[in-house]
């Protein structure tokens, strides 16, 4: 670590030569070039935990609890006695099987490259001990430990993965935010007095390598003071060099500005895009909580997150996969065997994957279900073609004008020998082996060396 | 209430053209006439209410237990599980029976003229929804109610008796607040994003008679910014012409400025003070909160308490009576029995007490346990010896030298007839009834025309 | 207690002789001369503890919510979940504070000689371990302790009072009951595998002095199989010298049988009657449980009580005052008040209650509020009229005929001086001291030597 | 449901006609013929379910923690308070999510044809409402509900599974069994008064087809009077004619007598047996009941239950499955994943093993992981080679004398074609079709016709 900080140090005058300070408007802050690892990472897996994890019935649950929606008021008609206040749930929020270290094996195992963390969900329960959260925190209610610390920990030291945190702007229920917004957003109260002191706190404790922003969109950057936020960030916090952001800065800024954008959730949109972009979906299709009572049609199968990651890299983007803990510190079996599995598919086909950019096409014209990317080695250049359906008669048909010539080397990961290929009529052809002599399932990448 | 308001509008020119404005600084904050109604008063109910109600091991159980005392920390390991923090404790405080029309009923029949209720002790919960202690007040947790709101409300409508709030400058774990403190006072964010906002907040919305404050000692003044807001406690504030305050306002402030002293907890200096002084003590000798395991013996007998009130009274002071109500919203029997007790010996003997002023002579010269006050009504004076104990053979003999003259009437409140009494060689021969003639217990009061 | 033990075994072969063994029967039975002990005692308290302790709503909770009583679902549907049942309270019931040396100095200083514990009450729930209440009882749910068998411990070392138990033969919600009761009381389920093997197993673990036998009323002492249960309590228990039971056997029994009769609660006839009876009353007017939201209304003044007494043992009962304990096993300061006052008053007057039997008269036929008892020790003879007003003038007016002579000595019980009297037609005067140079308040007992 | 009714009356003379009523010794009780369903029926799903499904750390929770081992112990004292008992866990056993209808359907899903539901386990928590299991029931306590009879009634209306039910005899910690066993079991106080009266109680109301029997092991079948009970059930038990028991009726009876044969658990001796048994196993290798921090490693993977269910069925086994439930009443995705990846192998290859023999050879001699299965359909007889392990290249070398001939026809389930054979020098060689083709996976099964 120290001789990293010292070259670090060494070779800041000329990133500061070259680098002028950046200023709080979006015109300014638009010209940051985004840090490399997160374009080449592609895959993270996102966590959301906090006191929602208690009833389990989605991260909404407060709201649509205080909102009148009828399964939350039946559930806590009929379960809970009157009186019972969100806030209660805290206590039984106690992460008592929480082991970061076997998390981050879980993680690592998946094949993801960061991981992003519900620093603070809507419900603004901090899983840090933070100074402006008093008594409404995972050290002094629930837990009683620093969640976000020991997992940042964790990852740092059992993985190489990038640590990154999600916070959410706005709490639905906070009565200065809703003092603030009763008066249109012309006070700040609550951004002075509450979700600033504490997103500084957050970089400088953490030192996150993501900040996912979230909860933005009912009030401007104005009204947020994210502009000067994003600015001291970019210059001066002791994570300029590596840090991203996502676009939840305030109302009209998503999908525009950002060291890459989220658009909405679950944004796949199946065609390449400009800016860097990021698709942030759910195993559970429910939900981003855990849920108690979801049942195993709930869950998206491997085949399917496999052709989500498949779809999303191809076009670009980077994808941040959802998962639950429960209220008692646990990633349940049926995740982490979706993790595994995934993690499976990676150890044969992420070279088909990290690192990549898109290619010309994003899939086939002829064959559906195929997607491409590519990547360069030196001086060396491939395309890959994931089928996400094993071809029938064992054979490949693809139409995407794939630069071929005759001693060009095809293969299919996962197993030995080169593949027999020929072109006829613009259609390339190849020749898979038998389905049980490769390693892969649910998808198969075939790598064209050009 | 409307007539009165405009008598106040129409007073006002003449007392805004007599008083100048106050400047936060002691010496014209100590210009300030204090309102007469408190100095009439004589009598008050202090009640202390919070979380620390639920253990019920005493008002400072968090600071005993954290500091590790170990009768705290042996009821934590035997009743509660390992991770259970102070803050689990307000799911239990409930305040299922409170009734503050009832409250107002019992507090009213103890006699006394005014009410002191803690709308936040040390541990920092506040029993109004207050927006600066988000989470950690009694309408978010516990018992979802605005108990100062509701006991303030039903106080004005039910009696006639003033409403006043206890609050505590510091709060032992705000994070705020000791980082702070480990900054030496020199900077002074939890004062500014806690504890004035919630001041100010406190005034404005429930507008109390009197603000009692407490917690001060660990810093200054200049710290705590409390000459600011005194200045516009005196100057702007809804309560400019009513509110009296203590003296516990910063370090070094006790005992010197202030409307009123309370110097230490449970004063009673025995002597003629020259400032107007408060006795703040508790009917339970051990502490100021509910105690779930105290002892008859821990209780002050009925006598004591009027013993305790005619001292004070006759010294100058103002007594402050504290009870202890329970998490579930009861003044507990042996509270209501005290109470109802004294207010019937106040009943009788009340002459004595409201409104008077101390005499020359605080108490008797000869016969000890006589306590003296005196009153002026338009033109006429009196003054009141009261006794502690019954006469032996109904005879009081007085040393002190109340100008009587030969046809002075004296009387005993509480019994019909005038006393014959003499005088010889200086000491005043007063003959009482018999005893079983007199309404009164625990002590009588003579009644000197003069 | 080996000694005793030894003269026990010593007089046993005369006792046998003598005594034919009873049959169960009724008119055997009722041939058994109470023990003693009983009618000398006078004063026992009562003592209602269960899970009832913890709703606190009087210890027919259970019965009440469940037969849909508003006040009580009301309350359930206030402050508990849905689902939550009435076992569910046994949790709560922690006696954490019980300190039964406590609780024996207390007791003992109410001048009390018996005490009599709700070994189980209707609810089912036995604070002792029983065998047969698997699951419900104090030992294997809540307070983890055999309640029954620590303050048996402490009262038999720590003071010179009888220990007594109380117990349900009915219990509202027990399967094998509610079966049998279906049956028309045809089987005896119930009986035979709960109540009889818990009664003996109670008897022969804590060798009660008072068994105080309640909830038979449903069903025949035959369902019961009660009369063999008091035949062998008779014959072969262990104490069969000593113990006492009242005559709750049956439907049909009470007021008819049993060593003495208690007819009904609060049982206060107002004139002499033919059995030895027992007023079984509550200082807490509207329950014999806690109720944490009682009214110092709602407790007897330490006035009535003593009127309570003197009028139940003139008339030839004992007075059985109850207390209810809280779920924390605290008799709170209220109670304890009422029994120390009791007590102080017994200190001065117990001469005039302890060891008597009701005189000629019970009450006085000129002067109301006095009431008679006397005794006889060895050769000499007593009357005690005791009067529950202070008399008008200092003199008591008596039309009984007191057979005072010449030379009889009158005597006030608590002051040192004999009385002067005199006899005018017919009427005793009694000529009292000053009212403040005697020692005893609410109950004065003039002593006639004759 | 009357007109089956009444079939078994008209048939009833000719049954008692030809069976001879048993007497209760094994000698009579082995001629029983087990009722033709169980061994038709192979496999069957085992839940175990109750209130140590709350601390969720295994169904021996209590046990363990009470035997003081260390992680139990621990568990305990880092989580719950002192004085926390096992009991105390019922109330948390809530069911809130438990939908009977919904658990048919996934355990039909599995292909299972019957399923055994743990009616009470040694904690003695009776998971049905009954009388003998006052407060210590899933009526009295926590879900407040019939379980067992709610599970029984969706799957007999739901679904064509038998339903059976497990039972334990012993119980840890029932007083009187305790009392029993410390008189050596020479008295049955526990068995008269507990233990039987359920038995009877549960057969008459809920009339299982299985009735597992467990927890005999400490004492003999003449202590449990299991004799008297079986003999009852099998003459005149409403059961009679469908019921199967399994073998643990008493020390020294396992593995000998019984409709079935269970040994021990997970007993699956790979080899032929003489009598019906069954392969009692976990999906969760560590524990039967859930257990909140299990991690995916603990989990049996599809293909290793396949494989168990088939090595089972080949020796003459039956599968009992084991799940767990948790608390709130959910089996958990992972579970249900694992049934229906079972159910849809079973929906390609059931034919292969219900209503299926043992054929001549249960394994195959040349290549391992191929087990034999065989079947008569009036006329027709067929063999069944089921391999665990796809063949290498395509080609299935078996060393078993399968009896063909050679227009014998040879198919593989779940592929349309028949398969290509040849037999040279006694090894029988089978060409598969392409892998892809075929629709099963996990195992594959060759019929033979013969």
């Amino acid at each position: 670590m120290e001789s990293k900080l010292l070259l670090l140090i060494v070779i800041e005058p000329w990133g500061v030569s070259k680098q002028l300070r950046f200023t709080p408007d979006w015109e300014s802050l638009d010209t940051r070039e985004i840090p490399s690892w997160f374009d080449n990472a592609k895959f993270g897996i996102f966590i959301h935990w906090g006191v929602f994890s208690v009833p389990s019935f989605g991260e909404w649950f407060w709201y649509n609890w205080q909102e009148k929606s009828p399964p939350f008021v039946e559930f806590m008609e009929k379960n809970y006695p009157p009186g019972f206040t969100y806030a209660n749930f805290a206590q039984q929020f106690r992460a008592e099987f929480f082991d970061p270290n076997h998390w981050a094996e879980i993680l690592k195992s998946s094949g993801a490259k960061y991981v992003v963390l519900t620093s603070k969900h809507h419900e603004g329960f901090t899983l840090w001990p933070s100074k402006y959260s008093w008594n409404w925190n995972a050290m002094d209610v629930g837990p009683k430990r620093d969640l976000v610390g020991e997992l940042a920990e964790a990852i740092r030291e059992k993985t190489n993965m990038h640590f990154g945190l999600y916070h959410s702007l706005y709490e639905w229920y906070h009565p200065l935010y809703l003092q603030d917004k009763a008066n249109n957003f012309e006070t700040q109260d609550f951004v002075r007095l509450k979700t600033m002191p504490e997103l500084y706190e957050l970089v400088n404790t953490y030192k996150p390598d993501v900040i996912w922003s979230d909860g933005d969109w009912e009030a401007s950057d104005k009204y947020w003071d994210t502009l000067n936020f994003l600015a001291w960030l970019y210059n001066d916090s002791p994570v300029r060099h590596t840090v991203v952001v996502n676009d939840r800065w305030g109302r009209g800024v998503g999908c525009k500005h950002g060291d890459f954008v989220n658009c909405q959730d679950r944004y796949n949109p199946g065609v390449l895009q400009t800016r860097k972009w990021e698709n942030a979906m759910t195993i559970d299709k429910e939900a981003w909580a855990f849920r108690r009572n979801a049942r195993l049609s709930d869950f998206l199968t491997t085949r399917e997150l496999i052709e989500t990651l498949v779809t999303t890299v191809s076009c670009g983007g980077n994808l941040l996969m959802n998962i639950g803990p429960t209220a008692d510190g646990v990633i349940r079996p049926i995740f982490e065997e979706r993790l595994r599995d995934v993690g499976s598919w990676l150890q044969v086909n992420g070279e088909a994957i990290f690192g990549t950019r898109p290619w010309t096409l994003q899939n086939d014209t002829l064959t559906s279900n195929v997607w491409y990317t590519s990547k360069r080695i030196f001086i060396w250049k491939y395309v890959y073609g994931i089928t996400l359906r094993w071809p029938e008669n064992n054979t490949l048909m693809l139409g995407a004008p794939v630069p071929l010539t005759d001693g060009s080397v095809v293969t299919l990961l996962g197993y030995k020998d080169p593949l027999k290929w020929s072109i006829f009529k613009g259609v390339l052809s190849i020749q898979f082996p038998e389905m049980n002599q490769v390693e892969s399932q649910w998808g198969w990448a075939v790598k064209f060396a050009i």
